[in-house]
């Protein structure tokens, strides 16, 4: 008999593990394929890993502007996938030390919840059945399949592909689909435009970046049109075919070729087959019901990341845990979503956190912001020759607190945090102006942005 | 009349300035080189704008860990020079405009006090008299110049350079020796090993980065000596010759040979030859002194900024100017030295703030560090093949807060004012523990060492 039992060893699961383990408990955490989940393994490091290529790529192949000049540039796609999976083993392996240390035992396999026991639950993987106390649900998201005609067929072919399959993917396309521009689409968009894929973005919305500030989506679009990325906004896919993708503009059928098509119009929580019906763990548009310490309408059941179907970000899974974890331990803690960054890692980095102006205004917020260039900041003046970033910032004139910042430009996802800082201590204004901020530097922006408040 | 008259437009008097006009003061700003002063025309943003263009180069060179092959890389250095002025330029207009719109009147010239008038002080500039009720000295401070033969000589000719002539250079010199191994020599040693240059660096002290934890100074150190650059660590310059250094090493005299050398043995704060003594200013060991306010002995007289001799850093002297100018305003402001970050644009990077341990037990707190690799941030490994960069967070432990970081690695420059925030505020590590910080990135370090903390 477990303490508890974590189904899912992705960011949600393995740091819930470790928190627990080092919490005291006896933590058994079952993962059906790979430690560390999709994000560690089919998401946000594989991708930076990616990117990071393209960046050094794109400094040797563009250097000019900055008096760098340099002949047959070109990147071994093979390479980069083999050092991808370096990078990642070898973080897994980390997670692996983690739990050892903090006395996790780690099963790999299915796990399935079969039903209740004498004070607990039990949960089958292959022909053993685990029992523990309390139960943790962390199984996470996968990739949305919407039914669309030829879709099925393309991803058995190989043809078309969602995150998983794209970031092992040993050849470039000569042109590439990518059926919607959120952020793993723009991030892969972003990837092998650099290397030399002619890229198509295919969106429903007449936007990019899902819930992105408006200005910034489009500065972001932007810059992507320039380096030759085609947008279709607005618009519907109708079918998949052999050889590209059809969709609906303005009523008209079009269709644009492609040797590769990327699927990423969203991801869906896991909570099929995994026995939930077993114990009646309530669940509504598919995704489980939690409540703002992790708890399931089921006493004992509690569910973290992105199978609660709030945020889907792996930072959001890590401090949904934490809570979750700190609450069985009979320690206080409670969930909050109003600081919770999001970053899209394209060149440029767009990072955002709390609220825009608008989500603010629809809360019935007194909020204002300041918008200003990131050319006040003169690191980001030396280092980006015709950079058009911008920083917002959105703040409470009532209380005189931040309670939002939207920044599109470099080093954007590594500044970003000190504002989560500002918005969940509620800092008043007059006080962060007391900040002393490196000169000189990009995170600048934010303290000249904060000077240029009138409250 | 003017309310202020402020002697020095470099970043602690364009600050103020800026700052006392938007407060309604009749300001005056006096400049005799040029606006945004050393920082912005022969220091920060320069070496910061050289500094990128090294980075292209490196990236270009040296991509092949991450797949990327490039062939006839070069770097064409006068364009280098023209951009660096280009930046400079841009930055410049902006610090006039920033003048313009808070009504600072700006005077281009050898500002010199000559005395006090009624109801204040009486500033000449060429032929021109100009009173004002307050005076706040920002001179800044130039190169220290220390009396080793051939030293003059060799300034004079051009053979010795300091941080204002290295960053015109248009030939990269084949061999160039650095007297001194403390932030600028080493941000120069930097650029100039990337781009071709054999550098050594000859310091004084037993390790390079000045104040920098000892075990940050000797991981930058080793990255640099794996680069090609040389360190003479104990060595004191005895000699400049025509064509290298002489140094003592171990009782021994030894000469390195040099097409260049760049003086960077500190700085020193600016102070004769503009009439402090005609109104009775005291300094000491060549420094105006001032209190916590900003104030000097006289009444009405402030000085902010590398004329104090206090931090010679940009950011502290903004901070300063600030300070002053709100109790000049009549607002209640005071200035505080324990959250300074402090960094090294080399690469990797370096970033520091607030205590060390060393720094913290010798003022008898009871403090304890955390010491962890980079690579607990996937980012970090992702960006970094065979990278070494660490963390270090000290807390005081009776208090259970932060007291100081140091940082080695990428992104540091960006990530350290999150920390200043933690310790400015006090925040307890219970409460920074609930912050979300974006995943994946480096800025995570700060988080995975404040879970390392045991209180």
């Amino acid at each position: 008999m477990y303490d508890i039992i974590i189904i899912g060893g992705g960011p949600a699961g393995y740091l819930a593990a470790e928190r627990a383990g080092h919490g005291g408990l006896n933590t058994l955490l079952i993962e059906k394929r790979a430690l560390g989940g999709v994000c560690l393994n089919e998401g946000c490091i594989p991708s930076k890993s990616l990117l990071n290529s393209a960046k050094v790529f794109d400094y040797a192949s563009h250097g000019a502007k900055y008096g760098v000049s340099a002949e047959n540039v070109k990147i071994d796609q093979s390479f980069v996938i083999d050092r991808k999976n370096k990078v990642v083993k070898q973080l897994v392996s980390g997670i692996k030390m983690q739990m050892k240390q903090n006395h996790v035992q780690v099963v790999e396999g299915f796990g399935e919840i079969t039903g209740r026991v004498d004070s607990g639950f039990a949960v089958k993987v292959g022909d053993t059945v685990y029992e523990g106390r309390q139960l943790l649900i962390c199984t996470g998201s996968e990739a949305a399949v919407p039914p669309i005609p030829g879709l099925k067929e393309g991803l058995e072919s190989g043809f078309v592909m969602t995150n998983r399959e794209i970031l092992d993917l040993r050849e470039i396309p000569d042109t590439l689909a990518v059926i919607g521009g959120g952020v793993i689409g723009l991030e892969m968009a972003s990837y092998f435009n650099s290397v030399g894929s002619k890229v198509t973005v295919i969106e429903m919305l007449d936007k990019i970046a899902g819930p992105t500030d408006r200005e910034i989506s489009a500065i972001l679009q932007k810059n992507y049109e320039k380096k030759g990325v085609e947008f279709r906004l607005g618009c519907r896919v109708t079918e998949v075919k052999a050889d590209g993708v059809t969709f609906e503009e303005n009523g008209e059928i079009k269709t644009v070729p492609a040797s590769k098509v990327l699927l990423s119009i969203g991801r869906r929580a896991v909570t099929k087959g995994i026995g939930l019906e077993t114990i009646g763990v309530y669940t509504e548009r598919g995704a489980i019901k939690t409540d703002e310490f992790g708890r399931t309408n089921v006493a004992g059941v509690w569910a973290t990341g992105d199978v609660n179907g709030t945020s889907m970000l792996a930072h959001t899974a890590y401090r949904e845990s934490e809570v979750a974890v700190n609450n069985i331990l009979g320690k206080k803690d409670i969930m909050r979503y109003s600081a919770i960054p999001a970053v899209i890692y394209t060149n440029p980095e767009v990072a955002c956190i709390g609220e825009t102006l608008d989500s603010a205004k629809a809360k019935g917020i007194d909020a204002e912001e300041v918008n200003l260039t990131m050319k006040y900041s003169g690191r980001y003046v030396a280092e980006n020759e015709g950079g058009d970033g911008i920083c917002k910032i959105v703040f409470n004139k009532k209380y005189k607190t931040i309670i939002g910042a939207h920044i599109i430009g470099g080093y954007a996802s590594e500044i970003i945090y000190g504002v989560g800082t500002f918005i969940e201590t509620q800092m008043r204004i007059d006080d962060i102006k007391q900040l002393v901020f490196p000169h000189p530097s990009v995170c600048e922006i934010i303290r000249e942005g904060i000077f240029q408040i009138n409250v």
